[in-house]
């Protein structure tokens, strides 16, 4: 009995209460308050932003029959997280959201309304390296316009980018804008067999990052000869507006009914972005841009952001060939991927928009247990629409209740101890700058209200 | 050549496009914009309703050790979805959202602000065999206090299940309230080991389905005797108010401290439950409420709805032990599930509110190719924060299109094209009832809105 006075009870309960030890797989994330108060605002303004334009909500299983996911990735498929389920059937977790949106309509043709606008956010698991921003759990968020060939869906989708971003305040950024079929012709124009476009494709993705000798070497050891080499690096490297830059392709690519069709195409395209919103010189032709998919067949861009100085964040296009991978009649597509947790750290890092601390916008300790009042007050507050936190320390001092809402990141306190009942008022305190004011009983909720506006991005 | 005149062009191009079936795996779903749209907007609610409340929101990942995953399962272990992942570790998908929380509480010690008040949304996964109703993949809603022993956490997590209730429609319902260890006691004081207490409550749980002499005969069968089971059956039996039935209870239990303190607590939680907003007979005493759950060690409450009526929609308690198995201080709390996919079924069965049928509130179309006109009038829509559909139907009659936007669910067409432009107004039309009004081109943006607002539920 003595000696249990020298055994600290914490060591006591936890020798007898351990069991399991607490641990995470690698490539994993927990996001605590923190970390997820600010993605579920990211989130939610992008699903605001898609909903804005018309997109509908989808949501597919975690889990489908392995043959289903494992059609277009081909060489990921080892990245995928496969395995027997209890009935012995072959499954695996969804890789990416556009796998399961070709199922989708290829198993309810008759239940969907196409044009279909469709939005999707949602976790994707690959089992890949982790690596610094690189995780084996992470979210997508893509939004696809299935059954319409015109630009005009092109147009939406890029729109669609272009508000997305601008509500994280990422303003400051420019769609790039390119073609595969126009790529596909000036390497045909330029004597490269069709067969070796994506040859091209892939090496002109890199000019970024390895600069035009790199492309040039790369399509070489592709099997392209030299001259055609400089013949495709000149033609992408055009410099204008995008009606020069079409003008002088048009020129260049004369009787080629098929370049014809793609100028014809990214002019349209050009024409309609400004009407739905899209400001000029926000989109720019880009013919070094490729995109390393190999679905593409049309349009493809990918959103650059200037300032901060972050490079690519969004990426999409046109598919044909994909919606149709499940024999149903093939369906025209295009779409736009949101890189969400690229977006997220960004805004992070630098700010871009005012980052959430906490869900609470008001906290209510209770003073000298008076809980009935604090009550009431948190009540009133609720019903104003108004995130209140009642405090859960009754016991404690007005000063830890006020101290333990600051560490939650609260903004401001509403008190109204003793003191403040027999005065009519409420003390309300502003928890970063420890500044504090009293206010009246009348329209008290509304003058909080107002308080919590100013000070907040909530 | 002419052969291919009589080939259906859809069966060419399935034929060679075909190669997987689209198919789902048993137990999964799809959840089609028709259902989406209604499932997000129910999830919004409760979520606003948590925030309202001062909950943070966490997430956790999909794949844990399995390690950590079975340790209060157990016996359910069998209905896991366990695998070996790349890297030979024994891992299983998510199967509550308790467990991942006990977890982090004990994994973020030094992070966490206690008290810590969360709420989680997600999907877990069990290889159960799928029946009307339940799936192997479902979404679970949970919202819990820990690292607060009084009272008032237990007060809040009710008031938070009422005002989540109400914000569906699910007004019409009552909260019955009991407490483990207050059965416990009736159960010792009726003559019953403690050892037995696990019977007591399995069985009690039954009495809804099997009635009193149904409960009688799983007592006497668990191995307690004739006369205890009665004295048990009797004192859970007890009419009256809540007061009434303390003070019954106080009674027939005094000397015996446990149940001093059980009873104590309840009348605490009666007390507080007004004071926080939860009117007077929403939350009734009820012993005969025992849950089934293991790990619950204080009050615990089941949410049953009584118009329509449909029975117990959410419940949760208190539990001590579960959030130190992994080696922590063990850590009390308390919370709430609510049955979302339940609730989702009722809500929609019963409409007990207004069903959301479109993301969209507005369609646009495009009328004699006038695009321009449509594109300008959709972009001061959107900027007015009204959720715009642009037609993508723009070489379809007008009547193709709001045939269209009917099928999609969206409820106001706005209508410009040469004519209404020549007059200088713009047509809404009701594509519900087909009722079409005339509006002029001051403050063309804030009439569209409330025509919206007359409208919609959204």
């Amino acid at each position: 009995m003595s000696s249990s006075k020298f055994e600290s009870k914490g060591q006591v309960s936890s020798a007898t209460q351990s069991i399991r030890k607490p641990s995470i797989l690698k490539g994993f994330r927990d996001y605590l308050p923190e970390q997820m108060i600010l993605r579920q605002e990211i989130i939610g303004r992008f699903r605001d932003v898609f909903e804005l334009h018309g997109f509908d909500p989808l949501d597919t299983p975690a889990i489908e029959y392995l043959e289903v996911l494992t059609g277009k990735a081909g060489e990921n498929e080892k990245l995928m997280y496969a395995f027997e389920d209890h009935g012995g059937r072959s499954v695996g977790l969804r890789y990416d959201l556009t796998v399961p949106l070709a199922r989708v309509v290829a198993m309810h043709q008759s239940e969907i309304v196409f044009p279909f606008k469709r939005y999707h956010v949602a976790p994707v698991w690959r089992a890949d390296r982790p690596q610094r921003g690189r995780f084996r759990e992470f979210w997508q968020c893509d939004a696809d316009i299935a059954g319409v060939a015109s630009m005009a869906a092109d147009a939406e989708i890029i729109s669609v980018l272009v508000d997305a971003l601008a509500t994280v305040g990422l303003d400051h950024s420019t769609v790039h804008v390119s073609h595969r079929r126009l790529l596909e012709r000036i390497a045909v124009a330029a004597g490269v067999p069709e067969i070796q476009a994506a040859t091209v494709y892939r090496s002109v993705d890199k000019l970024d990052k390895i600069g035009a000798e790199g492309v040039k070497s790369e399509m070489i050891e592709g099997g392209i000869d030299s001259r055609s080499a400089d013949a495709i690096l000149e033609s992408i490297s055009i410099q204008g507006d995008n009606a020069d830059i079409l003008s002088e392709l048009s020129r260049l690519l004369q009787r080629d009914a098929e370049a014809e069709g793609a100028l014809a195409e990214m002019s349209e395209l050009f024409q309609l972005l400004p009407q739905i919103g899209v400001p000029a010189g926000k989109a720019v032709l880009d013919l070094t841009l490729a995109r390393g998919l190999d679905y593409y067949t049309g349009p493809v861009f990918e959103a650059k952001v200037i300032e901060p100085k972050v490079g690519s964040v969004a990426g999409g296009g046109r598919y044909e060939g994909l919606i149709g991978t499940f024999g149903s009649r093939p369906v025209s597509a295009t779409g736009v991927s949101l890189g969400l947790e690229r977006i997220i750290e960004v805004v992070r890092d630098h700010g871009t928009m005012p980052i959430p601390t906490a869900v609470a916008q008001v906290f209510v300790p209770v003073v000298d247990r008076h809980l009935e009042a604090a009550a009431d007050l948190t009540r009133r507050l609720r019903s104003a629409g108004i995130k209140t936190d009642l405090s859960l320390l009754e016991g404690k001092s007005l000063g830890e209740q006020l101290k333990y809402a600051g560490r939650r990141g609260i903004g401001l306190a509403a008190i109204l101890g003793p003191n403040e009942a027999e005065r009519g008022v409420v003390a309300v305190k502003n928890l970063s700058t420890g500044e504090q004011i009293e206010i009246g009983q009348t329209n008290t909720i509304e003058h909080i209200q107002q308080l919590v506006e100013l000070l907040g991005h909530r």
